[in-house]
């Protein structure tokens, strides 16, 4: 078996197990703003997000829980837009009637982020570097505002304004949807009864940083990137490539690998020690994965999100400690014991630095061969404990 | 303070500490032979690799230590060529009178390998695409064999044995290093004591194949790669500067970056949150370090060196079982605890097929902030067990 890297795929094997999980046909829908300012001052135009919900809003409007995505995720957190459909939504083993996110008692709210990189993919609804400037006509490219995480809150903030919800149940999210609900906590924290940081932490250590910088790279030594000025002109498909692929691997471990391919070669005649072009199996995965997913996202939007990735620290304070300082929300946290990306030892530090503020905080691990990708994979194994704590007052 | 990326500079900072470890002035020799054939079959001319020795070769020529390099060494373990080098071989605090690697006792041996990369700082002597093909009078470029840890364990082995010696008290070395010396001691089993693997194990599993396989992408997507075709033409800089990048990183962990730049930025006055151009203080040393190693190196024998890591199978038998099987060496593993590039689990799985075959085996973990290179800075805390081991029968 070989498991493809994208969400959607990662999803669909946890489905094939729990199929109906939210026997749902989902309808996306689109929130508009005729201008945002960032929070480093700069004016956007006509801002847009996409986002879907499952379940009902209460009359009290406070049943919502805000489900942000990951780096290379999008709204589509649980079923499916078609019947036809491959896969569900990322998380849709833990959707539906009698799961953890309980359609019959909650309202979920999947939403995109600003500079979300599946611009093409028909679905995602985003404003970002290849959004149309409606100054000049053309897409912004690199002249896009440097966005921070806390822009795509303030965004996804007048999306649940406009819905009538002024406290969410809960902001749950895995990776960069952590991220963002760890954000969310601090800058709203009266509009956030719960948080659930899954594969995440509040604020983006230096490795992560540099990491993240090596994505960017990759796709500036193409040629074809020319500055971000590629639209139209062709895509900078060799370099996202191999940003796909320090992507791939870090957000695996090396449990996966051994399982999936051993040291096995791609075409069982061809040896890798007869010639540079015989390839492992392993590599013919990167090479494949990597690549498809490259055809598919816009490269200025990979690096723009790369840079509010690296800004990460929630609340803007000048420390964790008193960026934590401002959450009221009850914290679940659920890191991944083998993450090679978003390493457990920050999410403990978190943990530990809120108990010490006094604040309502529970801690768990997540295991299994993915590493990082456990968060979608083996999301399942934490079931209960989600529950439980989204039940709880 | 701020770590370079250099062996050098790292065994300097242990040198500080531990100054006069080897007190002496270090003599870089040449070993060549006429024609050396490949393990893959093909015949390589004029083929010379360099090394240095310390300590004594007794009479009986049965106390000599052979210590290969790691990926961006060469054969400087310790001591100094001349008095003004600003830093001495990167393992000089554990060789020395009275030092583990003791030179009253024991005679080390320093040796390059094959490709290595170092060709432009003067005194690595190796034979790999750099060199001139006698036939044609050029470099080989990619015409250059592909070749295997074996081959670098053949020439070394060529050697030793002009040398006298038919049994090496022990091989010692660390990552690659590593690899080399467990392809010794599969490889000759009756020419090794003793083998000391310093993060590094038997096999290369597929997930170090893929971290390997983007370091060789990043220099190909350089347009100035050329299909290998660059000398005299201007290097592929900045695909070897981002291979770097993911080198620096790999080879340490994130309590490196904590401890050495926080989320400070490389500018106070200018914010990373105002503008791509102003970088966090870890962009830049990422940045600073991976160009200034870059420029050393030459980038065809990275790729060489990269496929030759790949292909590591200690003993080049079908399972990792059958290649351990042939060790007749005593054994000691020293993993580090928080590589996230040779990561421990395989080193105890190497422990444990020891075992299970009877064999003589030891184990111990390095700990520290450096992950990897733990193996260089951190190497003193394991000095009495490599003492008593090198010691034992």
């Amino acid at each position: 078996m070989r498991l493809s890297f994208s969400a959607a795929a990662c999803a669909a094997l946890v489905y094939a197990g729990t199929a109906g999980a939210l026997d749902q046909i989902v309808e996306k829908k689109s929130f508009s703003m005729a201008a945002y300012t960032t929070v480093g001052g700069q004016s956007i135009k006509d801002v847009r997000i996409g986002y879907e919900t499952y379940g009902r809003l209460n009359d009290a409007k406070d049943n919502a829980i805000l489900v942000p995505h990951f780096f290379s995720g999008n709204s589509h957190v649980a079923g499916k837009y078609k019947p036809e459909d491959k896969a569900a939504g990322y998380w849709d083993s833990i959707v539906g009637p009698g799961r953890p996110l309980d359609t019959d008692k909650y309202f979920i709210i999947g939403v995109d982020s600003l500079c979300n990189i599946n611009t093409r993919d028909g679905v995602t609804v985003t404003t970002g570097p290849a959004s149309i400037n409606p100054d000049t006509g053309k897409p912004y490219a690199m002249q896009f505002p440097e966005v921070q995480v806390r822009d795509f809150v303030n965004v996804q903030k007048a999306l649940v304004d406009s819905l009538g919800i002024h406290k969410l149940h809960a902001v749950m999210g895995l990776s960069m949807g952590g991220l963002q609900s760890w954000e969310w906590a601090a800058a709203y924290p009266d509009a956030v009864a719960r948080l659930i940081a899954v594969v995440s932490g509040p604020v983006a250590p230096p490795y992560l940083i540099a990491q993240l910088q090596s994505w960017a790279d990759a796709i500036k030594l193409d040629p074809k990137w020319n500055g971000g000025d590629y639209y139209g002109k062709g895509d900078p498909i060799d370099g996202l490539t191999l940003a796909f692929k320090m992507i791939n691997l870090a957000s695996r471990q090396p449990e996966w690998a051994d399982a999936q391919f051993g040291r096995k070669p791609a075409d069982p005649s061809r040896d890798p020690a007869a010639g540079y072009g015989n390839l492992y199996a392993v590599e013919k995965w990167m090479d494949d994965a990597s690549l498809g997913r490259a055809k598919s996202v816009d490269a200025n939007s990979v690096i723009c999100l790369v840079r509010a990735n690296q800004l990460h620290q929630a609340g803007g304070k000048a420390t964790e400690e008193d960026g934590l300082a401002q959450i009221k929300a009850k914290v679940l946290i659920i890191p991944d014991e083998h993450d090679v990306l978003l390493f457990p030892e920050y999410e403990r530090k978190a943990r530990d630095i809120l108990k010490s503020q006094g604040k309502r905080v529970e801690y768990l691990e997540l295991h299994g061969p993915n590493g990082h990708l456990d968060s979608i994979t083996g999301i399942s194994q934490v079931s209960d404990a989600i529950s439980r704590f989204l039940n709880s007052e």
